[in-house]
């Protein structure tokens, strides 16, 4: 019963499958690998870009702020929601990679709002030397509240952005999954929503360790390089990216993989409704934020659920504490049922 | 016949297999891992090192820049000789990791020598605010030159430092090579010859991709984590990351694999010392440094060898042309006899 | 009718005779001069600090980034208000000189609230790798808005920095005009409540360009001086920032010059509130935030008066628009009846 | 008797003329004063570049470094001499506004040679991720070891650089001195020999503390205004760094001043000469590099005489110490003969 993380899972038999076949004989080192000519063929057609420029790196802060450096001048903003991953877990990456760019924080528990957004950007005064100058603006999908943009929110989002001549990083460490929720495809919630740089995720969704960053334009391509190489970020024997990469996209798995987490959330939540928990944010893909009561949480404990929350397991047994469920693809029926049979909301 | 790496043969089959049997279940993340507490009491038994503190990465420059901006302040200088990868190799991500640190070479084609350190150190004035003062020596052992430091060679040069309290860092990429090709233990080249931390290479010699850093004093254990973090390089499925050290370290699997390659090494050497190349460098581990005529480039290129070269195809045919040979454990003898069938320097 | 800041007047008469004076013979650079000794014991005395460690710079952000540097690791972070000048004057440059830490900003329009600073530090979880770790304290005093904290509030904000271990610095870009307002020491505003560091400011209070840095604890004495220098501020003829040190110093001339400039401001604010003006803030030195209608605005505008101000001179009339005005020690009561008369709020 | 530097001398009265007429009245600050027109127009009249672009700091290494940090990205080199003041005198700052751009040390104990520098930009391959890129060059003039680079000499160092696409910055901490030394206008030994940009020195020759920056493309006077600001190098009280340049540029005064200075160095140099003092670089401006017994040192010390110096006051008599010394506009005739007085090589 793990529900603390997606990365706590195994990687799915496709993408360890692929791993396993690639090791064979000699490859050139550094993404010259012949796996990787496919994984870019692939990334191209599956965005319908076949200009872009395709990276990949081994974690998804990598890939956020290997992105972001590359659109940041140092003494710029990154404008994101004051709950995003770059902001909250990230220790300081973007401000290391950037060169010491400063975070403007978008004031919200969830989406970042367009209206809110643009009043950040005018908040600082471009041409004033005295203030940074507004850099980038990075939107996550899923966000970090299990909540996906709609096309539409994310269009009105990337329009403020684009009125200001500002670039748009989209944090896609649950890509796949904001994909199924939609129902769109991937180039429908990136380049033809406005957006410049997407960081794929692949670790959360079933790969070992593996993101790819996709430049809509590729003037970027060598600078990327660069920097990856000056982050230690670029791989040597880089078939094995490669490799996860290419199991990952066959056959669309990545598609298949994240669907099966989110049914997987979309079973717990409807389970939780049932036996009445409160929902803090509907669940749209494959995380669940509900609060329920301490007694709850220790019976839940004590059978050995593994879950995030706040608020420790002392005290009254009735004081509702908050949790986040995420359900990744390995997480088995029997495990959420076995869950629901410990909670009782009376 | 793939000689142009240790890095692009493939991982070694008591590495993957421990990669694929921890691809089951859940894990914590993050470093939390089973595994990783195996490792970690695996490495300070191989060390003799109780107390140590470790850490895994994916590259080895991340193990190089990571240890190094521990000891380093960013107006402070690296030592390191002319050759060395961190300088030659990283495309600047010493002095990014250390905010800015400066490296002050040591002028030579291969080892450093402790008088030219002692002379490198007395020319940085510590005490004068205008000059980058004294910080860290970087020791690269088995040399970028395919050289082996003999334990006192180590000594004197770590002695230097202490006279000028200066910490030690060791370049390990191919640790346990050149532990193979010294007869001695990995406590012997490290800590007992004045060594503070380690790059404890595993990539290069049959990992996927991974690498430990080995402090001798954990006083520097926090510091590393948030650096590791902030620098992007803390695995989420760090599963992954300590499963190929365990398989490395299981049964001295890593000298095996260093044996391997160095006699592959050797056997390649006898041979070409015997069709009459020139040896710029007297190889000690499993890389070979020779020269031999143009004409003897196309030959072997044509049979499709590939191999580090400096000069080109086109010329007099005569010209002695300088070449790096290395092997790794995957070599076969087959392609080695292959290679020097086409070898014939009259 | 010069409103606008109070780094638009001259230098002081006390402070440019002793530039003036100090312009002969030969003087050792670089902070060697025997000027800077006088400096040195003389900042000792009025901070009772005799162990303190003293250095000059140039400019306000200078003194702020270069003291905070010396306190906060980059993957730490600085609380301060979000109206504080190192947040939005600074143009990323205390980012720039931590190596990246992040500015965590306390919401508040003025004044840092205890409360609210508990609740930051709180919310940047100590030893969870994944966040920015908690570094240290800005405090400024004057604030932005013009307002003076008492010595009780300072106790209260350096407490709970206490409670956390966190350093705490206080930005005293005002810091003569704030212990006029308070009538006390700058031992009591600075070490006795709790400061570690002080950016202790002249250029603003009739200097021409000179703040000194003011370590309670002398044991960031060198890493300062290597950070100075490192910054391209360690001035070689330094005798010229001494000077002015000097000169500001002697015979307390930064208290008169101080209390000039605070009676000016108290003059202009008893005639603005007579003639009707809003107060944003109750001004306690030299600063008044006011708003008026934009008429009034035209017709100072046409007078030749100069200030900062938010809201265009087109649009209604009667329209509120809100303004600073900052009195230096020079501007004369002349020019502060000129602007009375032609303010009239009906 | 002071020749220890050119820095340790006070301002030219032209100079502080100016600053003490400026002190008047109030003006616009952070280099909107109406001084900084006057200072603007006419460094164009000096230079003949009617665009370019002019900006003033208070420092050399920070004329340096921010004008450096323009051409020179993080992951890239900066080509200079080995005796090169950004490498041997500031600390690491050329490495920490660059954001950890690295020094590539052309081996040259005074001028950088053609060919030297064409290796160098050879050996850091462009293309191969794994190397710094080539970034700048940038050469001195004066030589930190007193010489001075013909026009032709510069020429075919810009050609290198051209011929790789590479931007030049010259470091003229004592370019009017090299101007005297070469009866050459400012075009002529900037633009006009294929400089890009150039500290136009004033504190070693009569200023208080103020350096030029010249961009003759004002393409990257934005950036530099952002860098200028992000490095604590924008004065409020701006009036006072333009009013010292103005001084310094009117009626040509910083020809005379470094006439003054060349010809004290030239009189010295006439006189050590005589005396049979060995000279170790011709001198050509206004600093000798000369070699004399240790007996002579201890004669001159004891009379008071000022100077750097490698080698202690404790040993043989007849051993030959090597010394520099720096003629200032400033220092007497009487001063000069006085030295030479008690210096007697036998």
């Amino acid at each position: 019963m793990f529900f603390a993380s997606d990365n706590s899972g195994p990687a799915h038999p496709s993408v360890m499958n692929r791993v396993v076949a690639a090791n064979t004989g000699h490859q050139m080192a550094y993404g010259n690998d012949t796996i990787m000519d496919e994984v870019r063929t692939r990334i191209r057609e599956v965005f319908e870009a076949p200009e872009a420029a395709v990276y990949l790196v081994a974690t998804g802060t990598a890939a956020n702020v290997l992105a972001l450096a590359c659109y940041v001048q140092p003494w710029q903003t990154i404008y994101c929601s004051k709950v995003a991953h770059i902001e909250v877990d990230e220790c300081n990456a973007p401000e290391f990679y950037s060169g010491g760019a400063k975070l403007k924080l978008i004031d919200t528990d969830n989406k970042m709002m367009p209206d809110a957004l643009e009043a950040a950007i005018q908040g600082t005064p471009r041409g004033d030397v005295h203030s940074a100058q507004p850099g980038a603006v990075s939107i996550t999908q899923v966000t970090e509240r299990g909540s996906v943009h709609s096309l539409e929110e994310l269009r009105n989002l990337t329009a403020v952005a684009k009125r200001h001549d500002l670039p748009v990083h989209l944090d896609g460490a649950r890509f796949a999954n904001a994909m199924v929720a939609l129902g769109c495809s991937a180039a429908d919630m990136s380049w033809k929503s406005g957006v410049d740089v997407v960081s794929f995720g692949g670790t959360k969704n079933g790969c070992m360790g593996v993101e790819a960053v996709v430049f809509f334009d590729p003037a970027k391509a060598w600078e990327f390089e660069l920097r990856r190489k000056r982050g230690a970020h670029l791989f040597s024997k880089h078939r094995f990216l490669s490799a996860q990469m290419a199991g990952y996209l066959e056959d669309d798995t990545f598609i298949q993989i994240a669907r099966q987490a989110n049914e997987n959330a979309t079973y717990l939540a409807a389970g939780l409704k049932a036996a009445g928990a409160t929902f803090l944010h509907e669940p749209q893909a494959n995380m669940l934020f509900v609060s329920f009561p301490r007694r709850v949480h220790r019976t839940l404990a004590a059978a050995g659920a593994r879950y995030e929350r706040h608020g420790g397991m002392e005290g009254p047994d009735d004081t509702l504490i908050s949790s986040r469920l995420v359900c990744d693809w390995s997480i088995g029926r029997d495990q959420i049922d076995t869950f629901l049979s410990h909670f009782q909301v009376p």
